[in-house]
């Protein structure tokens, strides 16, 4: 049943600002051609838009979300608790606390709820990418070779020596 | 209107085991002589039961929400989401960061949404109870001078001298 | 006796400089049409004046008071100690531990005398206004319908899809 | 071709220690019904062993490597170098800094290597395994109704009032 | 006018279970053969009492004052908005931050008004003693004398070797 | 005896770039009237200058030594352990920690010597030198009028309304 | 046999970036007269060049390695797994968490593979050169002299008065 | 020149209770077969002491110094502003602060005089030991020998399953 079905990545995140962030991650699926989607829901300020989309996630071929929050980061755990997909949580940086505030909000997480949480800011969002990509290419050998052929040649492009 | 109308307080809780923290709010309202209820809600593990009380606390004469949460402490945030009702939470001390990320979580709302936050623990469970009595003094004069009352009663209390 | 009774916010602050956040805290109230008033007290600078504003307020028709602070922030704390007016702090951005010793210093009051923190800096200020205007609301329905509106406004102003 | 393959789980630590910690996603994977393995391997004691066993990960059937480790916690972003497969890390707490080295250590990985981390100690052990859970559940619909179903029974089985 | 005069220490502390803590304070004045006094006075409990030691403890002939307090930790910073006299600030260790949150709270007081911090908790109150006692030494040879005879005892049971 | 002797205040800092803030400790000193002198002295670079400015500075009518010192910030500490004569210690913000490592060197100093810290930075160097005046007062109370007129000056400077 | 054998020195860090810090560890060997090699080995993205370099590091007449790294820095740590050589790990600051994270990551290693860590950022890359000197010169008097010389040269460049 | 001197390792730290911690490093280097001395030496309460021991540490046939200190941690730094030798520093863990205001203190020292941190507490020691082991062995190629068998054991003693 599954061998028809192409999953794709949700990247949702709180607002336009976080999108200078979290196009890294749309970046990344697009380079190892996974189909995404990118809308803006704030757990705050969009409470039903959040439950809605979070609950039917799982109806519309969705195989990973990836949320990006910043400050009190709530929209990665409250996505996992009305959907049993996988989430990723990308802290955003802020200016006051640099982003510890939202890592410890998305990584401290009470058992029962998982969220996997990535690093603060751009690095982060990159690498939920390619977390997504790694979960979305147990699906798909193409993806992994795709993806393995990405770090090779992330591998290759590191000098030898400084200058 | 407002004259015939008693508010209560509210205080809900993420797990039973939060209740030994937050059982000192319910005190305070008892000793003040202020209405309340207390509830078990996870913003995690029961996303609709919190959905529920959160979009109709307005219509159920509550006048204050007192919601103790730790870990990633997403209730408070969440019930504020929900409601315009003033929402105060209390971050709930854990064995691993000792209520910090808990303390963070809560406080470090992004603009639109707000929660007071208290102090980590019993301190602040007590807070939360007295800060809630305040909020409900101003719609009973009664209730403010037995506040003042507890208040004065407080301050008579501290001995002169260690010893 | 409370229906004819209009209460104020007043929004006090350590310093000239602080008025840059605290403002904003203004605005909030002042969009939803609640009446408040601006003061500077030092906690530190002037403790008489902290001491007799704090002691009258409730004479004074003041519903909530928002005292930002930053450094060690005491004049929220103080402020409480002196009257049982319920009291919000902001813990106002510094240069140095960028308002973590600020959102402490508010935050973790001992047993008794409460404080509810918000947010460090903007976002928090403009979290006070909302928090005071909440605890406002429960005296008065139409400055709840209007907090409401505001919100739905907020809730509103959300786009779907970040670009 | 993937319908035929069912995907295990690889839990691995550095230490026989960390096992009271990581024996708790090992819980998890057996309820819901996931084939899993569990492993010691240090990246610090037994570098070669982590060579091998990462570089081999993707021949051998498995879907997701939980990585367990506590300090500086090397080993998931380690793993992560030497496979594409998705890796989840578990900070174990210690006695000194209560986890945050390692959760810092375990999320703070640069772009390009990803690692989603989850919460420190016992509650991010079960969280990996439920995350992992809902990773292998998108090759596998009999086990995204378990985990569903397990959900399901957590979020009846909290109760409506604290006592 | 000053050599008939000898200054005492005041030591104060928010209440009586700081007095474990302080009392390390008083061991060592009394040690050195410094006068002084110890008293409860919360910042936040008795506003009142504070506002009146501080106003008045220039008259009294107190050289220094000594300030315990934990958790916000307002009692060092407000006494010292209320006098000019030398004012030690010992942050007291709390279950949860550690006395981290206290020791800010002391430490980072804004320009204008100056707290000396010192170690949190045992170390610090008897290092409050001892600074005190270097301060009272200005004023009497004949302390000096006993401090540095103190501080040469205490360099002298150091021991050569750890066994 | 000590009441021909006027006591001076000696500023201390580990090299020419610290002065920017040690300064200002010098201009408070200057705008009371109180005697200063200031110098380079690094724990690190120049321990035996250290040695022996510290091993003599009771002889040479020194009353305050105010120790300014960045990063591991051992300066105002190894002073205290050369002399009996009050240490005051500032931390000297740097671009990485924000001055909480040097805050933390400065102020968890072990029971025995003791060293009073004041605040990261400018407002640290500003109360280190007000602090010196309070000390300085006891033995003069020409200063402690002049102290507490600046006092009273700063009170009087501060506006009622922000704007 | 050791006494016709030169020592020498690897420097390798895990991007170009970090040359920007670690070329002062270079510049320190160079001024001293210690030869030295500067790489570009990523732990992440190029483990299999990192595993040859520290495998076969001993062979090479290498003394000290020095590895400079930032985020979660494992670098150093894995290096120290491959070989038995002196391993000097330096923090490189990244703009969110200040490297705290990446002092923590190379601080805490766990026992039986040693790391020493340097500063964060510059001073602890001109340190590591320092240190590496220092354990060079076990080999080498004339380093010992050189690297004395050094030292003393920047004793006396510290001037006696700020201005 | 060398050939025929034995360098031995010199273990230091602040006081007797500091030893249930930094016997660990002398029972590697008594392991490996490295001479190795303890003593106690601390730096604010025997500064003397401290002084001579680091200015003839060289002459002494000394190859790497280990000092362990706790709280504001100055020993290891001081020592080395004292001498041009290795100087390892281990932070000893406290109550309060869990020995991260040691681990900044050691670590964080200024450009020009350098110390290797270890990891905080027993681990730290242990490791001290084995970096001093790593340093000797440059100049003994039997030490090196022992080295690397310790380390052999320490891989063949990781088991492969947890149980």
């Amino acid at each position: 049943m599954k061998k028809n079905k192409k999953l794709k990545v949700s990247i949702v995140m709180g607002s336009q600002s976080d999108y200078k962030t979290m196009k890294l991650s749309a970046k990344i699926l697009q380079n190892i051609g996974i189909e995404y989607e990118t809308k803006i829901i704030s757990a705050h300020r969009t409470p039903k838009r959040m439950y809605e989309f979070a609950s039917f996630a799982e109806k519309k071929n969705i195989g990973v979300i990836i949320a990006g929050a910043g400050g009190s980061a709530h929209l990665p755990g409250m996505i996992s608790a009305l959907t049993s997909l996988p989430v990723l949580g990308v802290p955003i940086e802020s200016k006051k606390l640099k982003g510890l505030d939202s890592l410890l909000s998305i990584a401290q997480m009470p058992k029962g709820i998982p969220v996997g949480s990535l690093a603060i800011g751009k690095d982060g969002a990159i690498n939920a990418g390619l977390l997504a990509a790694s979960i979305i290419a147990n699906n798909d050998p193409n993806i992994r070779r795709r993806l393995n052929s990405w770090r090779l040649k992330q591998t290759k492009s590191v000098k030898k020596k400084p200058k």
